[in-house]
């Protein structure tokens, strides 16, 4: 299986770098930084994960990789309008594109521009930060759940599924991807909005003051109405169960923080804005995203 | 009528001041800036508003002003445990204290600790601007509208009114204090606060954006129905009212933002806290509110 991964941030070149170390065929298109990813190639460190890739396969230009079989999308859902150049010329008639980017409305954009048929989508559960091209740090977790755009999981799922399994990553088939999103949004819209929102704070100090834990609870059971007006039913106990693997945290930094915090680009609308859309458009009212998302979009717009 | 004021930001500067250069006897205390003060004495400066007060009666201890007929009280509604010590050497048994703090819960503050009876509650409709200990600069607006702590007012609540009126400060007297305390609410509580969360914007900005002004909208029409929780029924057309006056401000920064801006405490207790507070008590509940009172907490909190 040809591999191109685009996006070689810090979940590009975990993923991807993960692939190539157990020796899948994998041909990183690299936007910036690729004179240091060609000459000391793509380190993760960390207590749990820890390896190195000295030689990486690296390409200034998708024309210099040609088609693939997958290609794993890692870009900030912010630059989206570049996939429309980097993405042509990696296709064949049935290349795979696995975005594995923030929110929704990610698999809608690829299916758009080059057929449904060819999304999938994946969550990537893990914390990653950063430090330069190609230095990436692990600090926890690093499972993938991945499934179908159009519909259930089929033969193409699992096997992509097992390249990563593979390759020493756990790797989920869903039925229902949208669904497993939403679930993912009962976290990330409270926790990383409100970390950011309030001024560079932790999961923890949300949950260690009644008023921001209550404000955390209210976004919850909002985003929970509005899957469900989106008819997608979470389990009852996913705020409860995303509260108490919060608790696990301690003082933890979500990555939109930090990306805040660092002056890079919030992925306001694919976070935020995309659900209270889609709610709102099934009726489902949903008052307190919508705040957390104004103020979100204004102190993102500030920086620019 | 002996008058003291206690505080001399931009509120008891402009009310103490305009009462003092029509000849009433007005005592100042000062807490910071007592030499400038006695120096320079109080300008107000602005296209509407301009005057100039050379000598002014300051002091340094409520002791050496002794006691008055009426006290105004324009401390920040953060430093009232200062109160404790300033004011009783002000009292003699028929006193009159009247409060131009923000929001809620300055007057029952004032009457627990030195009986309800002695308390009223002024609203400024004012934008001014501390420059500098006793230059104010007037931007718009000045009238105040006052009320009883305890009941409807009286010939006492009437003779202050006309001190002012005297004075050329337009005064209503107000049957339902706490019900125009709500009323005010329903402007600050969304726009000082939504400026601030947003990064440091304007209330046209909040306009102009739709979902900044849903936001406002939506805290606007929860803080109608927590005074309505609370016994108060504010007007059928309070929202209408407040964003068409808005309208007219231009790109105008509340005072609260530029405090913060500038470094100072926020009152975010009695100007948010509280009527939150007051209203889950009642069983209303106010979601938006809720989470942005935990912001502004936490902002605050971590400049401190």
């Amino acid at each position: 299986m040809k591999i191109a991964v685009v996006g070689t941030g810090a979940i590009g070149s975990y993923y991807g770098g993960k692939l190539a170390y157990h020796g899948c065929d994998v041909h990183f298109l690299v936007r910036s930084g690729l004179a240091k990813i060609k000459r000391s190639g793509i380190r993760i460190r960390g207590k749990k994960v820890n390896f190195h890739i000295a030689r990486v396969q690296t390409y200034k230009s998708a024309d210099a990789i040609g088609p693939c079989d997958l290609v794993l999308i890692a870009l900030k859902a912010t630059n989206n309008e570049a996939l429309l150049q980097l993405i042509s010329p990696l296709l064949h008639s049935r290349t795979i594109l696995l975005t594995l980017q923030n929110g929704l409305g990610n698999e809608d954009f690829l299916a758009q521009h080059f057929g449904a048929d060819r999304v999938m989508g994946g969550l990537c559960f893990i914390c990653l930060n950063r430090i330069s091209p190609g230095l990436i740090e692990h600090l926890d977790y690093g499972y993938l759940t991945i499934g179908e755009f159009t519909g259930p999981p089929d033969s193409r799922t699992r096997a992509v599924a097992q390249e990563f399994q593979e390759s020493g990553v756990t790797c989920r088939v869903v039925d229902n991807l949208m669904q497993e999103r939403w679930g993912k949004l009962v976290w990330n819209i409270p926790f990383n909005g409100l970390t950011i929102a309030a001024g560079g704070i932790t999961t923890e100090d949300i949950l260690q003051d009644d008023s921001l834990h209550s404000a955390a609870l209210a976004l919850m059971n909002e985003v929970i109405e509005g899957a469900k007006g989106c008819g997608y039913n979470l389990p009852a106990d996913v705020a409860v169960e995303h509260m108490k693997r919060t608790e696990t945290m301690g003082a933890y930094k979500p990555s939109t923080l930090l990306d805040f915090e660092a002056g890079r680009a919030l992925e306001v609308e694919a976070i935020w804005g995309e659900p209270l859309r889609r709610a709102c458009t099934r009726g489902t009212a949903m008052p307190c995203l919508e705040q957390l998302y104004a103020l979100l979009k204004s102190l993102n717009a500030r920086r620019e």
